[in-house]
């Protein structure tokens, strides 16, 4: 069991305040996080949804190179992006993941059955459970 | 709306391979990520779980200062850990949020009210629904 750990600190209102989040688990440190970068108002700082696009692009991965190395089959390289919609007063609408690997030794239809089974399983993926979930894989 | 991005690479297998994860969206640059650390086997690097601890705290903190404010009664600081627990095989079994807040004018009991519709309506725990979490919020 692993517990990893992040803490925020906040000032203010949303719309004029700010924030600040700081890694406790790993050596990242911290990073300022507003309104203003999470609405598209022009910030340069990162959001929520963000680092969920982070948090879930490298849980496929590992999910999807985990099921191909217990094939027989590891990945030379996996390359996923995640999407995440965010709607403000509606919430995160979807993620969208993109997924190119390179796999030797496995046929393209193999390889479909493998990325959709690590897009339903990967953990982060099931906790996710509340906003809708697409992907797109291509074996190269 | 507004698309947030990241992409991971990763290369080889779960447990020898490893990965990077680049912030698309914002200018956070790359960070790297393995099985090592994400399993509580010694590593420094973050996680998936970290990442979601990240969005989570601030996500949350967030939601309870626009509410606060919508109130007439804006927090000076808040103050939110989050503690992502992962069990190998079983995924993410928990969200523990832990809050501090310094609001002016307000009851503890009406700061406890605000405090549980943060953890209900925040756009991150929506999205989470598929796994626990719990608050423990204090008014200081």
């Amino acid at each position: 069991m692993t517990v990893s750990s992040a803490q925020a600190h906040w000032e203010g209102s949303l719309m004029e305040g700010q924030g600040e989040v700081e890694f406790l688990s790993s050596s990242l440190g911290s990073v300022e996080v507003d309104w203003k970068s999470r609405a598209g108002e022009g910030g340069t700082r990162t959001t929520p949804e963000e680092l969920i696009a982070a948090a879930h692009s490298a849980c496929y991965s590992m999910a999807l190179s985990h099921a191909l190395a217990g094939n027989g089959t590891p990945p030379a390289t996996i390359d996923t992006k995640a999407a995440v919609t965010f709607v403000p007063g509606q919430g995160i609408t979807g993620i969208a993941l993109t997924v190119k690997a390179s796999v030797p030794n496995l046929t393209p239809a193999q390889f479909a059955e493998f990325a959709e089974n690590a897009k339903a399983g990967c953990p982060v993926s099931v906790a996710l459970a509340g906003t809708q979930i697409t992907l797109d894989a291509t074996l190269v």
